[in-house]
């Protein structure tokens, strides 16, 4: 029997890395960018805020007409009026102040602004119980950003404070990476349609495509289904051939079937150069993935098991689609830190994700392992996520903090 | 001058769920209910899996055919052949066995799979030298899940590993409650259309539309904008109406106007009982936010500087949209965990949101304070996320463990 060369899954993000480029660019309307990274950095066409503003309630002033004022000796200034807002201030002249709002514009000859809470106003006539500072509760004209300054960086993806960053400097078009197209097929002579109302003998339905549809759109891919393959090398790699000409990433599931691994292998190696990549992952479950560069187009075969499947497109499937789409800095990980409530054993030199379901315990959160098979949807549905145990560790103890990565 | 009544945001959170409901539901085909909570549970329509299946590459047997057997003295017994995927299996007699795929189906007379590992055939003689128990590498039928077993219960969303096992299970149309729609509506005299070319005096553009629209996308809700309202009172109210007829979850963005931060509140008390519940926020930034309970439908005024705008709807708007689309638990929030490289100092009483960005330091993350006027958006692009500050504490020390909060 042969044995499958597997490889470290730190190694294989390198391979991810080196082989697959961003995809070509498109401009799209800020408000379809969302998620989208970056073609090209994006310099500010103005100064942000475009004059100076005030950061609170209160009174416009001269900085120096305050100086010295306190409780006991307040400074008084007369109050011609109040800044409207969306509107220029009138210029005050020494000795005179006027009532802004936060976000107001500041009048000509006022570098300050006196918190109206330091104050007390008795017709036109304020009273100022605090000095201020020149520049104090003021933000100046280009503070956030300067024209010309470099705003996002190339690759940046767009989330909320970045659409909103690009709407205050009126961009309303940007040059964006395409969205990766995920084409996929499922394979293995037990699968029958998930659609299907009544199942014969030993068929199952292929649950990996609707899965796998939904996961991909979480990650910004969209997904065409292929339909499942039959044990057939012909038929697999001519659709396969053909299916790759219009996705940006294929994708196998590959059922059981000695046949369909086998099919799934060779059809990487006739696609296109440098072919197989990967043969295998040393994680748990997922360990008999392929990997291949066809022609710069990645694709992947996924294990059978669902199970297996889903953890394998979450961390490597994810990471080719960050990759195609342009994204620079991926990478840091969300989860949920919770307390291990009892041991776990691990073999060393493997990652392993073992399913937990979070329990609230106080303030804290526990993370209850879940076991079963790896096959078994049942627990991955129990499980609210997975909690890695490193290769170099031979398991965690009980009451140890660990990281939970959340199921999308 | 008025004080803030301030509510914390524990408080808040119980408000939520105290007074509004999850949406009525809708049927949905699966491959289009993802993120979605169910609105009715779901019991197993059959047996997962619907036949007893290996879990291994070997050999079926009957599990007393190997007792004793050991390297030193083998069993011997006679292979009849192959259970082919997605095939009944022929039957096997005493003194027999069949080779089986992972996922293939055990037959008649077999109770458990010797590894092929374990095994030797030469010809149709196959040495087994690792004794079997009876079920050993065998998931019987009904094992995952039995038929009238609840598979999942009302509330639950739907993720990847729902839908897989709703696959699995031939379900392929859930009822799940419907998606919020979010109107909403920007305020205050200096907004102009973010996609205003050149800005006049005083003026900004109105950047937490587009922001605020990316972000109940991701939400899993949709999103009307109603526009600029204009601080007039009546305007004020009777837009606010009409989006309220179809919105089921009303959000003002106010500008920093006196008028607008006033208008928004006498209209929360105008469109319905029992009007206005949250007057302010023990929280920053963000306090000057107003939540509003009108006939049952929650009305939300977001403070007008983008990061609290923003930072508050990805804590409350999102619990809002939670709580409409009927989940029952939500409430495991993922950060990325990190070291602090500096002090922050928090005022005791007050939960703090402080912008961070991460670096990669070695094998561990670092948490670096951006810091910042709130009202600027660079310092919430520069950052990778927020770091959460507990109002019992009265700030963080370099080096602590934190836990950060990613931006969508």
């Amino acid at each position: 029997m042969k044995l499958m060369k597997v490889t470290d899954p730190d190694k294989v993000m390198e391979i991810i890395n080196e082989h697959f480029l961003a995809l070509e660019s498109e401009n799209l309307p800020i408000d379809r960018a969302g998620g989208r990274c970056l073609a090209e950095p994006i310099k500010a066409p103005e100064d942000v805020p475009g004059f100076d503003r005030s950061t609170v309630d209160g009174y416009a002033v001269a900085a120096r007409d305050t100086f010295g004022a306190s409780e006991s000796i307040p400074a008084m200034l007369e109050c011609i009026g109040e800044v409207f807002m969306g509107r220029e201030a009138p210029p005050i002249k020494s000795g005179q102040c006027c009532l802004v709002h936060t976000g107001g514009m500041l009048p000509e000859n006022a570098d300050a602004v006196v918190m109206v809470e330091d104050t007390d106003l008795t017709g036109t006539m304020l009273q100022i119980f605090r000095q201020v500072a020149p520049a104090e509760n003021v933000i100046h004209r280009g503070e956030d950003l300067k024209k010309g300054d470099p705003a996002l960086l190339k690759g940046h993806r767009l989330r909320a404070p970045e659409i909103g960053m690009l709407a205050s400097l009126g961009i309303t078009t940007v040059n964006v990476h395409r969205c990766p197209l995920v084409g996929f097929f499922s394979s293995g002579d037990e699968l029958v349609p998930y659609n299907t109302a009544v199942l014969e003998p030993a068929r199952i339905r292929d649950s990996n495509a609707p899965a796998l549809l939904y996961l991909a759109g979480q990650y910004g891919a969209s997904f065409k289904y292929g339909g499942i393959l039959p044990d057939h090398f012909e038929t697999f790699l001519e659709e396969s051939r053909a299916m790759l000409r219009e996705a940006d990433l294929l994708v196998f599931s590959g059922g059981s079937s000695v046949g369909s691994r086998d099919y799934t292998a060779r059809t990487m190696q006739e696609l296109g150069e440098p072919g197989l990549l990967v043969e295998g992952i040393s994680i748990q479950p997922g360990k008999p993935t392929l990997l291949a560069d066809c022609g710069g187009k990645p694709v992947l075969g996924l294990p059978g098991h669902p199970v297996s499947a889903l953890n394998i497109f979450a961390i490597f499937g994810k990471a080719i689609i960050d990759r195609l789409a342009g994204w620079e800095k991926p990478g840091f990980e969300m989860a949920v830190r919770a307390t291990l409530t009892r041991n776990i054993s691990s073999r060393s030199g493997r990652t392993d994700y073992v399913r937990v379901k979070l329990e609230k315990n106080g303030d804290g959160i526990r993370a209850v392992p879940v076991f079963g098979r790896s096959g078994m949807l049942r627990t991955l549905a129990e499980a609210d996520g997975l909690l890695v145990v490193p290769p170099a560790s031979e398991g965690l103890s009980a009451g140890e903090i660990v990281d939970v990565k959340i199921w999308e």
